[in-house]
């Protein structure tokens, strides 16, 4: 099942992006570019679909969901211009065009990425917010710049990096995706939490527990899509983990073994959702969605 | 003069900064030795100074204002960092020592200017303030958010690169050092009025217009150091800008024209303090080891 939201979410999101890029006044035209070919360069969005369905679904108002969704996405944009550089993964092709570097160049794609990570903390911290406090977009802020920094986000790209080229344990791989993405996944559902009226410490454990399973899960699948997908499909080339030297679950797992560890990643998702007095179906929908996603 | 409270500030801000990566749990160590290897290198610390004295000057608390003065010198030192990168300026050495990217590597020197963009927001927004209310925190972040990006210092990079090997104007010149430099430089004197118990709108223009001039003395005397001292003192190769066909003060008006325009703008930063009710001895110092500083 699809949910129906997925695209009217993305939709939603891409629009924001777009305004916030388009009320920048000028200093160089070519960053802008840059910053808006890689931000607006389309994507599953799922950060975004996370904070606008978990928000919903907490009570928060849809426009304060516009902040954190947006951020959210800026953070990850600007991670993925990065990764691609060729001192990192150097990859050339991202959902299905040039890499930021390849289609302007090293500095601005280092530029590009730095000036798309201040721009998420601004769009998080001066988002117009019509229920949510000072206080409670203060926590969002800390929230964010944890998951993205050296305990989160950048942490986990750096051991990716250190693991690649040497052989690794399934506990290491997992450790390596639960700071690389599973953090900013985890910030995902925390900053909806932070804009419901009402938030309470049990639904954000229960919350937390979903998106880190759904976190992983979306891995592994990534990793099998890797070996079973052709890359017109995937927007980047095939075979790219092995080609690049990298550990992967099917690696390490055995192509069925992986497959198995998906589905029960997938059935701990939706278990840890059983305790929310809400209806989770949306979320439910979505974890089967990536679950069985062809690309 | 030398403001005697250079090295106490200076000392201040490194104990607070080692406190904050020593806080660090173990995810990569070589990340956060190259995160520490950068903010640790010393520098002269003029944001870290600027946020001490002229917050209290306006009655903040000490304690308070070592968030702010420690995100400052964090987001600074990222960006040495990247624009250290082959990819963007390719310096070798940074303050008498190897750079970032020649001690470690390409991709943990970009991870670890990353990684300490997000430390500087964790640091601003995570700080325990005593009489900083939420309200004004959330304000501070805002205002680091706006001078870090696009508009400031990102931008002001991305013009520095695309003006290199290029002629331009005094104007041209002025508004990349605004936003290159200045924008942060401002920022510090902004984030020290939020820190203040009483801040009046009056009191802020006057330290913005003291700022502004002060930031550019500091790259017109910059410019004219980078002709007259040598390696050495610099910690930098002398006559790098040239090398690099970067504009500067000195090309464009004449090295007797550049130091004139030092001057002046001495001046201004001096009488922009005039209107403020409080002692500006100390900012008057300051502006005076600025101007006068050989390295």
């Amino acid at each position: 099942m699809h949910p129906a939201n997925i695209p009217v979410y993305q939709q939603r999101v891409e629009q924001h992006l777009h305004q916030l890029l388009a009320q920048r006044t000028t200093t160089d035209a070519r960053l802008l570019e840059a910053m808006s070919y890689s931000l607006l360069l389309g994507g599953k969005r799922v950060r975004p679909f996370l904070v606008y369905s978990c928000g919903t679904m907490l009570g928060a108002q849809l426009s304060d969901l516009d902040g954190p969704a947006a951020a959210l996405e800026a953070l990850h944009s600007y991670s993925l211009i990065h990764d691609d550089l060729p001192a990192m993964d150097n990859d050339d092709l991202r959902r299905g065009k040039p890499t930021c570097h390849k289609a302007f160049d090293d500095a601005t794609a280092i530029l590009a990425g730095d000036a798309l990570q201040a721009l998420a903390f601004e769009v998080l911290s001066s988002h117009t917010y019509q229920q949510v406090s000072p206080s409670a977009v203060l926590n969002m802020v800390r929230c964010f710049a944890s998951a993205s920094g050296y305990n989160g986000m950048c942490g986990g790209q750096a051991i990716d990096l250190a693991q690649t080229n040497h052989s690794t344990s399934v506990a290491q791989l997992e450790r390596m995706h639960q700071l690389k993405t599973g953090a900013l996944i985890e910030c995902a559902v925390q900053l909806a939490w932070l804009c419901s009226p009402n938030p309470k410490q049990a639904d954000l454990d229960a919350l937390l527990r979903f998106a880190s399973a759904l976190g992983l899960a979306f891995q592994v699948r990534d990793d099998i899509l890797d070996i079973e997908s052709d890359t017109v499909i995937l927007g980047k080339p095939q075979g790219s983990d092995t080609k690049a030297n990298k550990s992967t679950y099917p690696a390490l797992l055995g192509l069925d073994n992986a497959k198995a560890k998906a589905q029960q990643l997938y059935v701990d998702a939706l278990s840890a959702l059983d305790s929310l007095p809400y209806n989770t179906d949306e979320l439910r929908a979505f974890a089967q969605y990536i679950i069985e996603r062809r690309f």
